[in-house]
């Protein structure tokens, strides 16, 4: 098989990390296995970089902190394929220019544009283990860039991809995606695969392990993702397509989301075209909707109740305000002790009666839902904040995903 | 005028320093010149990223070291120019790859074989402040190399060549080429202008400063090579072709190198050859052979006495001794508390009377001299270490170098 392995900051932490991160692509190649890895920057090298750029400039030109922070990658790899040539394999590091990645100019947050992957394929024919700086590509004119956030995992994945390797592990302090979030509840179990889609909703769950970005591009590249731990040698989850999941679970997984707003509209006039305005307004103003409710009242005009991320609320208000001034909506309300509760899970496409599960479970603990939206493998349900776990504890029992 | 500017890693050593750093470039640039500055790494990042090469392997692949020792003076490249764009200046960051740097693949060690200034060029159209990481190239495949010790100062003269720059300042924390060691003569003076050929015989007097390696590119590309301080205002020297040098001094100034060992070979047989073949055996052993003296003696027989570095002595004796064996060389000798002290100076060339001055000087100390060696700008004598001191005092007084 030929095998991706990315290992962020933490695993790469300090030098006898990197030695066992080493240990660790040498069983696997021992075990006849092509790989590549990707490797991020010691834990704490790109906050100490962005530390000294900040000391000169509160707003440094993007291309020059790309520059800067693409350094890390770069010890990193070099480090681990002299710890691996050391153990007498044949191991070589290249930098994001090397590897064949090449973004948009999109400086600090690029995207992968393509991916020559001749290099690569050259040294891995030779017998080489490959170790790839992550995070880092070059603009066609040959500017260093980096990718953003999670950027190492997109950088694995998508040399997965174009190399048409048949696995890409990442590897974090977190053994893999949960049922549930194992701190509300302690018999939360592992999951052993999850589809790509479920993972996306399930976002939550897997925050500190993947971000969507990643999971939408394995989606796209059809590449097979295992997020397992660099510290035990404990099986990870394999996130894949849903063709690959042969006995498809109804529910996988209960996501819980705290950091969302609710914002009520009263007496929005009934005018055609008036919800359009509102909302369009909104994604101007740059904020993200998650749910709609719209309820016609008995005296002709209209309720509508949306859920914002905390952070887009203040700039929600702000929208908001404008409408109530021209007297387009005569009155509004907020909350933000609101939560999002949501059972995923393929099988529901098949199913009937998942929801209805979740909405017993809900009243037997009388927690009152104030908002619904399901999608084809979600249910999502808005309700007070304070029954956040107890909701969660609930749903985990009635799905019985502990079994 | 366009001046290439190089900072070395005591001049770049923490942000405060690399701020001053901005400072000076920015007056340069102020003054109306067009600047291009090449930075080392932050003195101690390279030996920090060494211990840690080390940490994994005694002998890395040297591949991997240069992957591992260019991402210092990345990182100090674009943080100062961070620096310049806050202070409002254009500045862009440029690798050695960039800066369109070509060297062979000698590894650690590599040599500048090209530069194509392209992109420099056109960054200096545009008025910005090109910032150079120093000390690193790519191969003509594209991997990284590193230029070995001295290596930043290689990179610019090597630019100055290319752009055909009108100076390169190389800035230390040394103010300039002395008449002598300072530190021996307190009344040394720093000398104003200095020909390449004077600079390369008074290596010992710019150890600190230049590697002799960057003077013979200076004098190759014919660069105009000045070393100041970056912590005063203060000029430097002038490192130029003999040409400019309107006033040629007798003598610029007094070299001592206490890094020599005297090696006597008695009774060498007297058969056509055998110099040659003791010679030749040496250098195949990597052997520095710098003055050789030649006696035949009364009997027939010949006396051969030469000097090498202190640290080649333990070869040489190994060489040696295949001949002693062979019955070829009768009996041999070894001195290391001897010293060579050098008096240089194109203007040598056409006065007269110039060595004899400074026999007179040691003759007037009762200092003896064991060997003797001239060339056109140089004349240096062997002698007894304990006198190192007092022979540069006297001979610094004997030319009125101080004056």
């Amino acid at each position: 098989m030929l095998i991706v392995q990315k290992f962020g900051g933490t695993s790469v932490g300090d030098l006898e990390r990197i030695q066992n991160v080493a240990n660790r692509v040498s069983k696997t190649k021992k075990e006849g296995h092509d790989v590549v890895v990707v490797v991020s920057a010691m834990s704490g090298e790109t906050n100490k970089l962005i530390g000294y750029a900040e000391h000169y400039s509160k707003n440094p030109a993007r291309a020059e902190l790309d520059m800067l922070l693409s350094s890390g990658e770069r010890v990193t790899a070099a480090l681990l394929a002299i710890a691996l040539n050391e153990m007498g394999f044949s191991a070589v590091s290249m930098s994001g220019r090397k590897a064949g990645i090449v973004t948009d100019s999109l400086h600090t947050k690029a995207r992968i544009e393509e991916i020559d992957p001749t290099a690569m394929h050259e040294s891995l024919k030779e017998g080489k283990i490959v170790v790839v700086a992550g995070f880092q590509g070059v603009t066609s004119e040959g500017r260093v860039t980096t990718l953003g956030r999670g950027g190492s995992d997109l950088s694995a994945v998508a040399i997965a991809g174009a190399l048409k390797a048949d696995l890409c592990e990442i590897y974090t302090d977190v053994s893999g995606i949960f049922t549930t979030d194992p701190r509300i509840v302690p018999k939360a179990k592992k999951l052993d695969k999850i589809s790509y889609d479920e993972m996306l909703e399930l976002a939550s769950l897997g925050a500190k392990v993947l971000q969507n970005r990643s999971v939408e591009l394995a989606k796209k590249l059809n590449v097979n993702l295992v997020t397992r731990t660099s510290f035990t040698d404990e099986e990870g989850t394999l996130i894949t397509k849903e063709e690959n999941i042969m006995e498809k679970p109804l529910v996988s997984g209960i996501a819980l989301d705290k950091n969302q707003a609710r914002i009520s509209l009263m007496g929005v006039k009934d005018r055609p075209g008036i919800a359009s305005e509102i909302f369009n307004k909104l994604a101007k103003a740059g904020v993200n909707i998650d749910m709609i409710i719209q309820n016609v009242g008995h005296d002709g005009s209209t309720n509508i109740d949306f859920t914002v991320p905390v952070g887009d609320l203040h700039d929600a208000k702000a929208v908001v305000d404008t409408f109530i001034q021209s007297g387009d909506i005569k009155d509004d309300s907020y909350n933000d002790s609101i939560c999002k509760v949501s059972i995923v899970g393929v099988g529901m496409k098949s199913h009937t009666g998942v929801a209805a599960k979740a909405f017993t479970a809900m009243a037997n603990e009388n927690i009152n839902i104030s908002m619904i939206s399901t999608s084809e493998i979600k249910v999502s349900m808005v309700i007070d904040e304070k029954y956040a776990e107890l909701a969660v504890r609930s749903l985990h029992d009635a799905y019985e995903l502990d079994k």
